[in-house]
């Protein structure tokens, strides 16, 4: 089962919980973003798990050092996942995901900047990593174009090919969905795809719905 | 004259603020921590500048997505100076230095984990960056000992001839301050070193001293 994951990015904690409670139905995953934990910090996650107990909470720390310590952090306040970076040092790495362990949760790596996404997967696998993130930077997307050419693909099913959970995120949208159908992935992550539209509920009823009919019958 | 920089990694903001308070006389910035914004937000940032209007606040977002998004926010709270990161894109960075130029303030770059500081100190100058810190990760110095030999010597000397200010971190206490004398940075960030100790007003004051003395005479 292929699960969509809502990433919120707004700075907003109360615009937040309202997104979550208008497409819980839908999603599998609520983020907590980068960008919102820093605006009204880790307490967010604390109110999203317990608005939503049946959901998997993640906290995108991208923490790139005192992993542990953010890392605990995060957990001790409901979070399911929490996140690293792949451009960081396997020490941090490594730190992250033996906090994940201790608490029987999950690190996340976070692909964005890593110019071999397949080999860093590998690397970390060693640490005991078992969730890849393979995301292109909204930024680089800003200045670069396209994100989901027939490369990002093929380095995604490369991914999963190695025995790894692999979560996609960076500009997704219904459309590009079909693109990877009979990619294994684990999840799918939106945003301003599902945030940004006039009617999120639908919008994610109907991407989840789109999932559904791709990976999951 | 070399700043001292109190960064604060405390989860709390209060302890922040009383750090702050005790320690205002002898330092020139205040950094309110990566873990610290992620747990209590970048409130953290209005009070501890509202508090010391005179003192240079720095949020060490340590951004590394949505750059002008984040140092928006941080700016907007009263920040002085945003960091982002040397191992993140240079679309990245490029538009967190924007952001500070829109904003008539700094952008700082952290060189954790960059392979080769000083090329990517003369990289990043040319989206107008003139601020970098030289920070060894703290997971790092956990698994790999000592940070502060001649060759980390040498890599700051070389970023301060590229005509960029550079700022040193990581594991810094009193004893190491001699090793960098002659070489013209532009301050020195100190965590544990002062708020882990006893008396963390009185080792401040000592450090400063040092400074005073070694660079500023």
């Amino acid at each position: 089962m292929v699960k969509l994951q809502l990433a919120m990015d707004t700075l907003d904690g109360d615009e937040a919980l309202r997104l979550a409670e208008c497409t819980a139905s839908f999603v599998d995953i609520l983020e907590a973003g980068t960008p919102l934990i820093k605006s009204v910090g880790i307490t967010i996650v604390r109110r999203l798990k317990s608005a939503h107990p049946d959901k998997l909470v993640l906290a995108d720390l991208k923490s790139s050092d005192v992993g542990a310590y953010e890392a605990n952090m995060a957990f001790n306040a409901g979070a399911d996942i929490v996140t690293t970076q792949g451009i960081t040092t396997y020490a941090t790495i490594a730190e992250v995901q033996r906090e994940a362990d201790k608490w029987k949760r999950r690190a996340e790596v976070d692909m964005t900047g890593v110019k071999d996404p397949v080999a860093r997967a590998k690397e970390v696998m060693e640490a005991g990593v078992s969730l890849v993130l393979y995301h292109r930077s909204i930024d680089e997307e800003l200045t670069e174009g396209a994100l989901w050419d027939e490369r990002a693909v093929n380095t995604v099913r490369d991914m999963c090919a190695l025995g790894i959970d692999v979560v996609i995120a960076g500009g997704i949208h219904y459309d590009i969905l079909p693109l990877l159908s009979g990619v294994p992935i684990y999840g799918i992550v939106i945003g301003r795809g599902i945030t940004a539209q006039p009617n999120p509920a639908q919008t994610a009823e109907t991407i989840a719905r789109r999932i559904h009919e791709i990976w999951n019958t």
